[in-house]
């Protein structure tokens, strides 16, 4: 058995990892100035007596929470900003905006900045934190939540999310009942869940249809408008090219658009593309998108609200993953299959 | 004259207002309980003393940076967020995005999230303060700037902007060129100065090339898609239309865009549409729009130096504006004016 937490010091941690004392505080304050291998074996010794959870205290809260975000220059993550930013003035709060770029130097200045001011709750949209940077956070005892989570959940983290996967099918299937039979994907991001459990959608509906999963017609990408281009472009060029694409995003789709454009065809008549998100630009697009709806405002506001009234008084009980339900948009960019000669 | 301000202390204050001490504590502190003409009178004998220019002292810095904004919910805004949020983040700051929807209830509720916590600094973009907001917000000694004014100048705060007018001038001069002579311009937010300056600059194009203008293509709006797309129509219906459109934003000119396709028209071909930002949509949109540059991210990045060096380590000497070049970047949304009879 370790120590009786209730006896446990911070001299007691500091004798046992031997570390001074205001060392172990900085450890505990989140300081930056502390050798990384220290810190781990001093987080190890406060864990193992479970010193965290015994000083964890009612504190009185700073007025604002912390958004990570990967990028801030699109409008996925101007309607999660908006989520977020609308539910935390609710409750009188600030929202501070901080992009990671997936990067770990800028994640540490945000963490730094985070320590410095503290903060009632952090929310993370499709970046993660590294194990090291979780172990930072922890003694800061803010509450998390994640949006769209990159790589496997943590069960101990909340997390808010659509139902990525019944929205890749139904776009899929929609495909499929107009009469196609080449459909092609463009994948998001593959290390973001979202992105995997979209492709795999997409693979039950052609397997439900009796279609069968031409991996040529499978392609990268990363949600953003380049890699949709280049993708279509490739797809165009195969020897049989698809007459449909369900994108990834609806950036992909709009990339998508251009290369269809060039190749002197058209949207919603020679191929018909369906994205996903339905941000505002899908409607702005020319021809109106076919996209499937995410509630990307709702779901970052669902977020707030778990790291503001904690994820029990929020989600089912005993659950740490809420999915809220994505819908087809059935717009202009999408119709019935070509007429191509069956030989 | 005014009592030597070097002698002046809450307690006179308080006695000539006819107001205890903690009231006037409040008001310097900028706490909400306080009566409005309790609080217009002790801010006029704190002005009339010269009390706060005294009190003003190097202060702890807070960690954050404010951006009050009209909406988050489109890439104009976006690229203004990331702006700020680089050069913050350089700084190691946080930046507090909150989005005013032009609302004094949000703004309010803003200010008050700021007065608990702390700022290092303000920024506002395309939107405003009332006199008795300001009023709020002097006492906490919070450096100001705004990105593009709404309304006149006010010449003790620091701002940024585009060269509006000329990008105008540009834009229109460019369809000029092209051999249009019913040239319209769909106009932004009428209260915003760059809307009014891009008008201005569109109208000394078309002086400068002895075009009469048409007040019937002149079309009022407010830089969103559906002013754009209702606008466009409306021009479309005229006996006479317009052969080239000079949208006051991106959003405007992808509306404008969809009322072309739903006309069965071309863009770049039966129409042609120049744009003004430069958003990273206007590269997606298809065709690709030809548009004004703005650089929204350095106007942004510009008014966070100011407010966290100071105007006077930014801005050149004895001036409070800075205005920062547009430029014209063409793409395939316009073209030669179509052949028409001429009678």
């Amino acid at each position: 058995m370790p120590g009786d937490a209730s006896r446990i010091t911070i001299a007691d941690i500091a004798r046992e990892a031997g570390v001074s004392t205001p060392t172990v505080s900085k450890v505990l304050n989140g300081h930056s100035q502390v050798a990384p291998e220290t810190r781990a074996r001093v987080e190890e010794l406060l864990q193992s007596h479970n010193y965290l959870r015994r000083r964890a205290r009612p504190k009185e809260t700073v007025g604002l929470v912390d958004l990570a975000i990967r990028e801030v220059d699109n409008l996925w993550s101007a309607e999660v900003v908006q989520g977020v930013q609308r539910e935390a003035a609710e409750h009188g709060l600030g929202v501070v905006v901080w992009a990671t770029h997936g990067s770990a130097a800028d994640t540490l200045r945000w963490l730094d900045n985070v320590t410095r001011r503290g903060s009632d709750g952090i929310i993370l949209a499709v970046t993660d934190l590294t194990p090291a940077q979780r172990k930072r956070v922890a003694p800061l005892g803010i509450p998390l939540a994640v949006v769209d989570p990159v790589g496997s959940h943590d069960p101990g983290i909340p997390s808010v999310g659509a139902t990525n996967w019944q929205g890749g099918m139904t776009a899929t299937q929609h495909l499929i009942e107009l009469g196609h039979r080449r459909i092609a994907i463009l994948q998001g991001l593959e290390e973001a869940l979202c992105a995997r459990a979209r492709l795999d959608g997409y693979r039950s509906a052609l397997e439900a249809a009796g279609i069968a999963i031409d991996p040529a017609l499978i392609r990268p990408g990363d949600f953003y408008y380049t890699t949709g281009y280049s993708g279509m472009r490739d797809l165009l060029a195969l020897p049989e090219p698809p007459t449909a694409v369900f994108a990834s995003s609806d950036l992909m789709a709009l990339g998508a658009y251009e290369a269809v454009r060039q190749a002197g065809l058209r949207v919603g008549y020679d191929v018909s593309i369906v994205g996903f998100d339905d941000v505002p630009s899908a409607a702005w697009a020319s021809p109106p998108l076919t996209t499937v709806h995410q509630p990307l405002r709702e779901m970052a506001a669902m977020a707030t609200r778990i790291v503001l009234q904690g994820a029990q008084a929020v989600l089912p009980m005993g659950t740490q993953r809420m999915e809220l339900a994505t819908r087809l948009v059935v717009r202009e960019s999408t119709g019935p299959a070509p007429d191509r000669p069956r030989t």
